[in-house]
């Protein structure tokens, strides 16, 4: 908290902790966008009209809340299972870590994104990689607002998940988080794509070379990614301990 | 437990922890509505008769035990985690809770979920809202049974859940009240519609404007909610402990 | 473990704390037998062929996994949630619930599925209720060997989950025995049904009135029951504290 | 860790713990196995041409999912709950459980999934019993890639679930690495199978007569699962404290 010069900041971020924080991020996010791009990619080669059919929305929605549970889990320790920069983002605004390790974080992420999409199409002998799209009749500020709010409740739930009160409740905090994710798809699958994350969205993005719409998936989600921290640590949970005891970005990542 | 008048009481349910308690209140009854009847919202995007789909009845009950469980442990430290006027009901009848707070609670969930039902109709441009329906060859009087019953075994669970004799089983507390309703949606959908829930009824009825069969989501789920938290707590596990140790609605909401 | 006379074992089995032991079974049966059938019932609404259809296997399975962690879970400290006959003959074979006890979990638990079979046709108004059948090319004697190998499996894990000795993995217990059960009914239904529970099968035989078959749902269950319980206690996890630790069958049921 | 023949290492693989640990790895990938091939079956039964229909990839994918986490669950505090030849070879190459033990568990592992094919063939009749295929218009080492990624993040979730340093974290690590199996499956199943497990590809191969392909589910998940153990331990959360508190190949199996 005592003012620190941007060099000595940035030191902090690179200590052995952290670039095992970033493995650990880069590791969680691969899988998590492998399964998210790869479920959409099954549901088509199954069914070429895949996009218009309830059990597809059911495969997408549930490799979703599988897959983020279990990165989420498998990072706890080491970054904090943010998994998505817009968690990041949400944490750094809440001064739960800070902005050059963020930046890193963010880094991470985007490039195991990229790096999934890139591992799918490769595999699968170049199956078209889908992207995240909004409905037809859907304008760019709803989808932008749906994939806001949705963001908002994940990362309610992260920040919830991390907090060290909840006693017993801590354990089944990457579930939580990955339900929340998947209850969102089902609602939104169909009208704004329901990524809720910036960096799924850009990895599939790069790949297919399309960014039409691209700025839906960055906008809200980062707007309401600040709302959920601001709101949790300020107003439903005010914090009294101190901040350093917080759970999640612990084993030394710069705070 | 001492006799306070009606002002003092009233003054309990206005402090900072209180106010925070119906803040965790909305936001949780938000996300689940949302997921609920977004999901029902999203199957008919994709299926225009999905009503009449098995896939629907999958979407719409996983997204009902996801949502409730995620919403259910974001506010369990705040508010105990009610996400249900018949909850608030069963816990206010069992004396877990008073009056004037469980009045507030209900203002809460109610509010949420009109918001939730506007926002959807809003960023889906218009999307028709579904609202819950009982299937046509039953009577009210059968959809209330079923509804009440239903909401018997849930808020059974929500007790259940909030023990704090269970030890290390409180963990999942949240996810075994998810479960509970994912089942019952998945046995009643097309029966009753599977609501267990009066705010979530009444949300997207004054959204769509059709009150038929309103009643049918308050009476069975108020009757069955109480049944459930005076047996539990007076017959299948009679209390030994005071009153106040109990989980969930704790951090000084007034009892 | 002393020679007791029937009598004074039968004056166990009417404890306070059995009765409500004998209510907690009641109760969790009756959730889990209504979400079993009610299922069933929910898909041939939907699609009359249903039975025939991959999408209503996953409506069954799924409400059986959810249904039974709920049920077990609520029951779990008052009467052990075993919320099936076979689980508890497992638990007398292998002592851990003395036989008059037993006898009164089975009543329970018959009791309850026939009263929810007959709560689910009288609400539904004379709906069909579906009973558990084998697929037409099986023999008895394979059906009820898929049966009995399925519930050696179920029963195995509700000794695994009840075992103290598990330290922190006891808590997500009920929600490993309901996964079980939805796993062994995703790869069963189509062929024995994937009943794994006489209750279950023997309610709805009852209001139906068809006992064809229904030994298949009692012989081989009981028999994988047992021989489940004796290798988890003697061969797998030989026990070395007194029996009396053993949790679960807790709070002063006779043992 | 000093130096012992090869004799004084087998004999440490044939104490009644170890010989405890082969009957609970036998158990659990019985059922695993079971659930995996077994819902395949059912898929087919219900659907000749399920192999193209979306709702089947969700029974596969759940039942993996279901069956994997009670299996670890089971298992857990006799074997440590591999399920599955890859990741014991993973622990091997980690150290954590010694070469002769881990050939008994490649032993019980791959009997326990031939007599899961086995008796499902006989039990359904000599119903066919699928094996696990690779998309036509992919090649042998890209599925092998793509099995061998998707075995690195099992691996790498069971390191983390039995890693003691995770607290309250560890009671739903069973749950997770079925979660992170089921992701993968939503995933992959139609274009590389979705397997990543030796034992249940050989299984299934064994019955059914046809080794086509056989190699890619062994090379790439051995591969993956050795770079995931040997990443966990010695790069994202190396070792302090001595190998002996590791969880799970607990109870005096030999390491």
């Amino acid at each position: 908290m005592a003012p620190t010069s941007l060099t000595a900041r940035f030191q902090q971020s690179v200590t052995p902790a952290s670039l095992r924080a970033y493995l650990a991020e880069f590791i969680s996010t691969f899988f998590y966008v492998f399964a998210v791009v790869g479920s959409a990619m099954a549901s088509r080669k199954l069914l070429p009209d895949a996009a218009a059919d309830p059990s597809s929305l059911v495969i997408v929605a549930i490799a979703n809340a599988f897959a983020l549970s279990s990165a989420v889990y498998i990072a706890a320790n080491a970054s904090g299972g943010h998994v998505n920069p817009a968690v990041t983002f949400g944490m750094a605004v809440g001064g739960h870590i800070n902005v050059p390790t963020a930046l890193f974080y963010w880094i991470s992420q985007l490039l195991a994104s990229v790096m999934a999409s890139i591992f799918l199409k490769v595999t699968t002998v170049g199956q078209h990689v889908p992207t995240f799209t909004i409905a037809e009749e859907m304008t760019g500020f709803g989808a932008s607002l749906l994939e806001g709010v949705m963001t908002f409740g994940l990362v309610y739930t992260v920040y919830a998940a991390g907090d060290p009160r909840r006693s017993s409740l801590g354990a089944i905090g990457p579930v939580a988080v990955g339900l929340m994710a998947g209850a969102n798809v089902l609602a939104a699958g169909p009208f704004s794509g329901g990524s809720m994350n910036p960096a799924c969205a850009f990895g599939s993005a790069v790949i297919a070379g399309k960014f039409k719409n691209q700025a839906v998936y960055w906008v809200g989600p980062l707007i309401g990614a600040s709302v959920a921290g601001l709101l949790y640590d300020n107003v439903v949970f005010p914090a009294q301990a101190p901040d350093s005891v917080r759970r999640g970005v612990s084993e030394g990542v710069g705070v």
